[in-house]
């Protein structure tokens, strides 16, 4: 085993280099995985932007696939060798914020043990999947064997988008017989709407103006896709539930404009579940929100993460019923990073996610 | 009985005068109760301020114990003579939103079944309670019967104020153990702070700047009351849960200050329960919100009505679990209700809630 | 209108014929309909076989598709003409029970207004929908209308069938990633393995000999279908799952050994979802029940009614999510009824349910 | 610090034993403890009577309080000399039992991740509590601190009393207006009296003969004790509900009695919660459970573990909500502990719980 590998390092807003890094140390509790497939994520062209603050120097991505390289010493269960994934969020398993099924929100064991969106800590507040290796913390829990049978790009949606789009319809808490609007198409977005059938909504209307999205929404489950473009989404949606408002909106953008007309479109008593990373103050207009009387949730989700989520969505995968592989629109080398990057941060030639091989 | 009778009549912004109705009467669903206590909310003054829209002539109030004193033909399981209560909102039963579990967003029989807030009536859309007699609609969902143990004043806070407050901590799902912070000890932010105490949170800290409204948080189940007019409330509760934050706050006063506030306290993944009636626009701050990424709730709750709500709330009363007698601080008759108003509305002479007999 | 109508009545054990009764009079909360078509239910066959008790002279049947004839008087929101079904339990709305979300228990108006299984009354406690006209109670709780599009066939099973099998798998709190088995597959399994479906398990294993019925429950969505007579079906499910039991199994049947094979292939903390009507006692294992120490969960459903179920119902087999077509084998008139008992008690031809039209 | 301590073995049924035992080595997960203060269980009995069987060798006890001797080397966030608890439940954290919120069935990190009862490991797979030290495995998932301002009696009950009582009541979802019967008033059962009564109860029916007993119920909460030598418990909770039945029975004995009981006292819908280990089959009478058509639910619950809990039942403690020191009646050393098993494996002298010093 070679010491050094290459990393997609963040050096300061607006570069992210490939670079060369130590491989790491593997701890007692961590695990060293040999990344054979990843991916990079919005939230990357947010660190990228400069939007998102991370250190200087850090190597980015969370979405790894890849097979196990070495354990540490106290980690049971796996083997070397062992293919595996694991969530964009890695909780600890141990904190109060896991121990109370809010992994994503995890603390570490000292102090009280919650910490504001602390389970995400690849490519955040540690080094991340964009490289040859990738040091996998608190690995048992976090670890999730794939079966021989699924491919890497198969599973390369569930430690994130996968993840993050299904919570959106699960924290909505969608029953069989429910209408449910989805507010963007794009990845996050079309996993949601996908998650929202998966779950037996009966009515889905996705909103989304580009057409090749919109196609994918429809073979994802959606029902209608609303251009809002051409017509106002909110009166659009009321009408198509004959003037009763959806149970669940589902936010997947993160903005104030579908953050509202999550609001708008809801029947009394409905939930807004948003996805969205929100960069700016939110405004709830008082007409809205039936001015507090109207039995409003609004509900955010981050990713779940752990194993047994992993294990949850890549059966999800292989029993058929949700096959995420038309989001996988590109593929590229590790050594090509950058430029994958320059596309993705574009959003050229109609890419959903790329596929990224060391 | 008489042809006509006293009520409590919106005339316009600024004047709710006591005039004379016809005694309504009695469709086959219905039930005429003869008024024997009622009261004012803050909802009324809300109304009385023109701040609330409701059609001049309405009878106000929403707030009644009293007697049938007679059942439409196709009521049944009543008796004429029996004391009862109705809660502030009267969900139909038969409602797409009643059959839902969510009464409060009734909206009738007809169309999609659903309406913001369309299950509060009495003051509202319909006649309401402060007068001598009141006609409840669909009274086999709405008429709870008072046990003979129980005065009017004891059951007086039922309809709405303790609903409504113990729903702040039901809907925040508080749970054993949990950390609660109450904004604002008028009737409802006492009665959710005795709610919070009922379901068993192991620390309740309420935000309350007058000290007989302080004196009696602490009855209710507070163990701490933070004076946010001689320390900020943000940095007083975060250091009272060594700088975890609470697991649930509720807004009981209907301002940005306080929503804000309310999301400033929670922990990580903590809920958000509102009961203020808001009159304008709301803000979330991004950094009070984890820019999305926080897995926090905002709840909004309409109190909660129907015959069995009130069973349950009686029963409570009854049991001495909790004891809102404290809360009713002045006794009015009936004819002097445009004193009472005035009184209440200028939060004059410590008063909480008024006993208005006709 | 003539005055008298044909109907399927029980005169005593194992004889239900085609007789003659007067057409219902209708009170103000009721509403006539004209039945065009409607099916019997096993529990129809309990009783002809005495096993469940009615009174005699009582009409059977409460699967209902028809035309609204006549509105009671106080009845609102509908008009006469209209195509409607309700469901086999007719929730009040207004009682206890209804108001809290369990109108399958329905004690109506009076008394402390909870009633095992009350508020299933077609059939049972009231005159049924074998017949040309039927008494719908609280019609505006209980009516729910069909849209042009579809067929009686295609709604047929919504009063009962497809309410109950869906019901086995949310009370189940069938979950995404989840595995599920469901004991036996006659019309309620197939439709609980299409709730289990259609709520997100990755795995569902059926349990079933019939070849024909194998066949539909793989259309419906079971993965995997055990044929009993062949291997054991809980080493068969243990297998299937790697030794790890299913979260959810639902039983369908209403015998010991489904009940405690139900048991028997939990994982640890796994719900037993129990559809079956018993007519004996049940035995737990104490080694299936971990001794009482293994965090699960025996629930019991009985068939959730009201016009709101019955929405959703309808729109899910409206969107073509479930198609339940396949389950009507056999067409009969209502002159042919006792044709059609005959051939549903012998379980003859393949029968899963009739179509019966007046 | 010594190389061996004593601990009280369990040798062959009949026989438990104080002997010696090599203190354990502490692997990188762990901690040691040496234990100020332990306590003896009901199922330390059992398996002192060979009715739950454990291996010659093991020490038994799994109720500890004591003070940090050591720390593994990858636990972090305790230091050495800490005052700490651990529930009798260990989970790992890291199991998919754990990860789904279930950690007392807790599967360890291989395999599917699920074993019946797989947390409970204190003097049942792993040696227990009655010793001066006690190893914790996967500390940083099982140890709370304890206050300075709590004695070591008024948090030896959190480790499993409390949190098995308390979790009747949670398990049976108490909610505000509930009526409740505890079946049993030891130790668990008292617990579960106050966590009915913590969680809102409005009417809580404690069952039991032992006037001491009876009267600790009622200073836990509960509002009638029924004696069950005096009159039918199941008549005389009826008659106390009007007829009606409770909404949540909790079965904290273990006996068919009991647990049948508990099925009869239910209102239609109402959940029987079940904390009692059973050593036969159980027996469900077909019209106690309405033929399977009553919307009842059985749900069975093992000791919640793990430091977030422990957390929460300490505040609950050092608040004051709850004061379960009454519950200790007795005092002795370790040295003394074959006398302690034999006073409370025959519960002379109205011992509820004993305190064990080393």
């Amino acid at each position: 085993m070679a010491q050094s590998m290459k990393a997609a390092i963040f050096v300061e807003p607006g570069r992210i280099i490939l670079g060369e890094k130590p491989i790491p140390d593997v701890g007692p509790l961590d695990a060293l995985i040999r990344i054979t497939t990843t991916t990079i994520c919005g939230t990357d062209i947010h660190i990228l932007k400069g939007e998102y603050k991370v250190a200087p120097g850090l190597t980015i991505g969370h979405e790894p696939v890849g097979i196990i390289e070495k354990l540490g010493s106290a980690v049971q269960g796996y083997s070397e060798g062992q293919r595996v994934i694991a969530g964009a969020i890695t909780p600890s398993g141990h904190s109060n914020a896991s121990l109370s099924g809010c992994g994503a929100q995890c603390g570490g064991p000292g102090g009280h043990g919650w910490k504001a969106a602390g389970g995400w800590r690849f490519g955040n507040t540690i080094d991340g999947a964009q490289a040859e290796y990738l040091l996998v913390p608190d690995a048992m829990a976090n670890l999730a064997p794939v079966p021989d049978g699924l491919t890497d790009e198969q599973v390369l949606m569930c430690p994130d988008i996968m993840s993050t789009g299904f919570s959106g319809a699960e924290s909505g808490k969608v029953k069989i017989g429910d209408m449910v609007a989805v507010f963007a198409q794009g990845p996050i977005g079309l996993c949601a709407t996908a998650g929202a059938r998966l779950m037996g909504a009966s009515l889905i209307i996705a909103v989304e103006s580009i057409p090749a999205r919109a196609e994918i929404a429809r073979a994802m489950g959606a029902d209608h896709v609303v251009d809002f473009t051409k017509v106002d989404p909110v009166s659009e949606i009321l009408k198509l539930t004959g003037g009763r408002g959806v149970d669940v909106s589902i936010e997947a953008l993160g903005t104030q404009t579908t953050f509202e007309a999550g609001l708008r479109v809801l029947r009394p008593g409905g939930t807004l579940s948003s996805l969205g990373v929100y960069s700016e103050d939110l405004r709830i207009p008082v007409d809205a929100f039936a001015a507090g009387l109207g039995d409003n949730k609004i509900i955010t989700t981050l990713c779940p993460g752990g194993k047994e989520r992993m294990r949850r969505l890549i059966d999800t995968i292989g029993s058929g019923r949700v096959n995420t592989e038309p989001l996988v629109t590109h593929h590229f080398s590790l050594d090509d990073i950058e430029t994958a990057y320059d596309l993705f941060a574009h959003q050229r030639d109609g890419v959903l996610k790329v596929a990224i091989k060391p």
